[in-house]
């Protein structure tokens, strides 16, 4: 079947991760030396493949296959990794996109439809923090606030792209939005679900939309040994509360929903204390925009209540769902079934580029199992026969749309 | 009625008060310098109404009128502050003291029995964990653990004795707690109990025992968005449902006990990871024994749990609780009767040195408002008007007893 294929892609992965290393850590982050190695190998790679060359003006790395019509295809993900990142986390779904439209092109000649492999930028958030620079830049949606974000040393996404690494000379007429029909983007899974169901790919049906912020319930401090229960305003007690009928509210809607409040600043904190603060963070994450905004309905509903507890809410991110396309769905079933593959239909917890294209063209995503659902870690990995099954189901997608 | 005396006592809070001013702060800590200074008051205050003094071993200081009979009544408090503390909290107790027994020597002579006024050393605990140095001493319940403790700077309690204050000249035969037939201490409520329901004194029928430590939950650390919810070892969430069922627990009894957790770590604390564990201090205090032992054993049953989180209990104190003299109880009733002032009898949810001294012989303590439930705080205040009332009711018991 695809042996040589497998073995070029480990290879490939093996040698994308090494431009990655920064010292001791490993980050390759959007605009860096680390960036400008990764963009040699993959621009080399393309070649190789007899893709067309470009960039757009954000640094989006693109590889043409023209095709007899004018309308895209596109596949692909992201180059860039969280700092102390892993191998596969957005490599593998450019590796594989050009091995696939490379061997596609070999085998079969000049694609119906233009097929473009990309490697998109910043979808991470690592440096600047708002992530999907790439992604955001083709559909139109970066803002000017966003462009003049600063990363941790204080310089600006614009001031970044002044320095960055991507050869200016190759910026040719970028993909339109409105041309790209498709895009499919092959991932990692980075949660445990295929591990433990033993399922060989995910076939994911949206992306969750996510509801971040940060809730400070304000209370009155006193002494831990003189005040009786009745008189208290204990702000531990009050977040304690809220957070088991958040899981509980959370729990009726099964796997629709995650909530989950990873962070707690209690002041003063001391053990003899009722403290005067809690601040919550919340992550709340859902496949349905009624749910999440349910979830919003039930934090600014707090706000109201005169309880003798201050409450103040700040939100950090707001994320509507993103649907994944259902005849691509379709056709990714159907190749799944014909290459003998167990798969699941399943949701994303995870952000991806393909939720921003999804907004404005046919988008879907293919999974394979990450062990132990370890991801954003050196840890990371997934076994080659599964990236195997993903590629083979990526390959086949593409032929069927495409060719 | 006493108005000279209460002027005597306003001003000599004052003069105490400045002792404990150590640069910016005000902390009175013991067999230190300002220490040293208090005891110089102290001292000629004591001479000044004719008390005799002298110095046990650990420091000590007693004031005594010898009374026709050895059997010996035991009053005052401590004259330690906690770091950044009040006026009143210790003080008013030895000051009252001085004031009513060498008044009533003044009015009616030598008294039945001797009478002994005590300036306890260290025990808040701010210098040295364990507290109560000064009452452990007398009562025999110093360990050579608590003797070899370190403070912040590392002199242990041993070393701090040898270059501290007290006139070792001084140290004569300190009264042996089976000649000490009573112990009365007058003291500030700290807590908001008295002021709230508008009573002028608290008549304490009992000390709280308490159980102070530390619990870790362990749960396994993932991420927010790709872990769904059914398989979430949160810790966060078991920590919040330990909270909200002790606290449900604890409501049953009322005020016989309360229930704090004070301190919260969580590990690694970020927004979007499921944290691995969680540690909570737990500061549970009773007037009953028998609560107590319900809140340990629960705390210990979660050690032998299965549920898939890992228990780690880690205990830092565990205090029976004291009960009061009912004789004196029913004296101090009569008295506040007879004055005409309203009473209220309490427990003391703080820790004092009666505590102590009521395992070993017949206790009884006062209390007089804080303004605002605020203590252990240069805020603490407490009018001279409900000094007065607790003032008179000491001294009227002092009478009663002893004269």
């Amino acid at each position: 079947m695809c042996k040589k294929e497998l073995k070029w892609i480990e290879n490939a992965l093996d040698s994308l991760h090494e431009t990655g290393q920064k010292g001791n850590i490993h980050w390759r982050a959007t605009y860096t030396e680390e960036d400008k190695k990764a963009l040699k190998l993959l621009e080399q790679w393309m070649k190789d493949q007899n893709l067309e060359i470009s960039y757009d003006n954000i640094g989006n790395l693109y590889g043409k296959i023209k095709g007899e019509q004018e309308k895209i295809v596109l596949t692909g993900s992201h180059r860039d990794t969280v700092k102390h990142g892993g191998k596969y986390d957005g490599a593998l779904g450019i590796i594989c996109a050009i091995s696939a439209v490379g061997s596609l092109y070999a085998e079969l000649g000049k694609p119906k439809k233009s097929v473009e492999v990309v490697a998109f930028c910043e979808e991470e958030g690592s440096r600047f923090l708002s992530g999907y620079l790439g992604s955001r830049y083709i559909t139109g949606q970066l803002t000017d606030d966003i462009m003049q974000e600063r990363d941790s040393d204080g310089i600006t996404v614009n001031e970044a792209i002044n320095y960055a690494c991507f050869d200016r000379n190759k910026i040719k007429k970028a993909p339109q939005i409105s041309d790209v029909e498709r895009f499919i983007e092959l991932h990692i899974e980075q949660g445990g679900v295929l591990e433990r169901r033993g399922e060989q790919v995910g076939l994911v049906t949206s992306i969750v939309g996510i509801l971040i912020g940060r809730l400070t319930i304000v209370g009155h401090q006193n002494h831990a040994g003189t005040t009786p229960m009745y008189m208290r305003k204990d702000p531990v007690t009050r977040a304690a509360q809220f957070i088991v009928e958040m899981n509980q509210w959370a729990k009726t809607y099964g796997e629709h929903i995650t909530a989950t409040f990873g962070e707690v600043q209690v002041f003063p904190n001391k053990s003899n204390v009722i403290p005067e603060s809690v601040s919550l963070s919340f992550d709340i994450r859902s496949t349905s925009s009624d749910i999440l905004r349910e979830a919003e309905h039930i934090l600014k509903a707090l706000e109201q209540k005169r309880d003798g507890f201050g409450y103040t809410l700040e939100f950090v991110a707001h994320d509507a769902p993103a649907q994944m396309d259902e005849d691509g769905l379709k056709l990714l079933e159907g190749i799944s079934k014909k290459l003998n593959l167990s798969y699941r239909k399943m949701h994303s917890g995870a952000g991806h580029d393909a939720q921003i294209i999804a907004e404005k063209t046919k988008t879907n995503m293919i999974f394979i199992p990450s062990i132990g659902g370890i991801s954003h870690s050196p840890l990371e990995y997934s076994k080659i026969d599964d990236i195997g099954h993903g590629y083979l189901l990526l390959k086949g997608f593409l032929r069927e749309i495409a060719w």
